[in-house]
């Protein structure tokens, strides 16, 4: 299973009247944490139209345990845990200094043929061809 | 079962470079639609304050079946589905012209007694009585 | 000279710790009421592009004189005061019930050339003509 | 002059359908370089708090030159160039790998008595203090 790790601050924007980071705002962590591990795969945003395929967020899921304060240092672990059949990816936020998980999320996308403008049932081959080589290459 | 519509448009700044708003900022439209439905009930973000307690977002689930594209005129239906333990909301956004539903999604509070700094395992009578009295008044 | 008015109310969201609507979302506010302006020309970001040009903002300026807070009903008037050479705006954002001024600003974009990828020394004629019909419709 | 340096890189989700970073994000670039200026002067938006005074922005200036790309590696160079009157910032964001100047930016923040509820008309004190501390240590 093909992880990576990012860590961030809470940054003045990010909070809310309520002084914690507001909950919209999470989305934008999980989009650079999942960033950081497509690049590890070799298939970011830009190798991904490069392949000819976008892969749109097809279904979001976030639980909320406990609030992100303002300057908070946040490591957030990001799974790989679909990748034949679309991408999936499991997320979890931890506050960097003690490791106490804070929130849990999942995202979903599934792949487009650009040119065709289908979406595919399964994933293309050469996702699964980079995933499988960052797999060897973690194993070995 | 209380229900409230709001219409709104995808402004440029919620349009990403596959030229489709944002998924993340789907957040936002659900807020919006949130705050119309508490209005309704006479439960607002101010009202909460008022009432000792503070509703934090501990769950939130986002389907997106299709995009939403810049301009594009949208309807967001938004339903009450449970009060008496938190508070869960479900939303459905379609086109505003042709009906067509793009994005159903769900989200759910819960109460925290704001004096206490303890959650509520039930809702407070406060939140409960009002919803009551509008579906009192819906039916009338 | 041509103006346009949008009205809007200050979400949650728009809101930051210090309980009034955080300083850079003022530039969205900017951004709907200058698209505003712009259908009122006929001449939005679809029909820009449409004309072959881009006009990207290249100067900003806010003056912030008292905050706006939560759910505050807000007015913006924005004026068209430079259209031959560049598009330059001023927006006047009120709040809707008073008339008090909140804040003042000022945007300047200036055309490019898509197909030739440059920049324009004015404006395109096509602006200068829309803008033209236009003046001469409102004051018929 | 005290100057302080921060890096980041464009993120999906503030670039816009031009394939640009939307103009408005760059106030929260601008936000993270203030803050980090302000941790070296020992007086970040906590210590504000705690000195009994808020700073709003109050005017914001910002020139774009060249535009930022998605991935890009940005270096933003912030200088307190007012501290006597009010906070006076300028910001120069650059290529991080060539050094080109991308944009330069401006902003200017008066202290408010938070409990006084009174604008202040110069600086006070605590600021002015910290600021001295920090060039003597500087050039020490």
């Amino acid at each position: 299973m093909i992880k990576e790790t990012v860590e961030f601050q809470v940054e003045f924007y990010d909070v809310d009247s309520m002084q914690v980071a507001w909950h919209g705002n999470y989305v934008k962590f999980m989009e650079v944490a999942r960033c950081a591990l497509l690049r590890k795969i070799k298939y970011d945003y830009i190798e991904m139209e490069k392949s000819g395929y976008a892969w749109p967020v097809v279904d979001l899921h976030i639980k909320y345990m406990r609030p992100m304060t303002f300057l908070q240092k946040i490591r957030c672990e990001v799974t790989l845990v679909e990748y034949e059949f679309g991408m999936k990816l499991a997320y979890k936020f931890m506050d960097a200094e003690t490791g106490k998980v804070l929130t849990k999320a999942e995202s979903t996308q599934m792949a487009i043929d650009i040119a065709k403008k289908e979406s595919l049932f399964g994933s293309p081959k050469c996702f699964v061809d980079r995933v499988r080589a960052c797999e060897a290459c973690e194993n070995a």
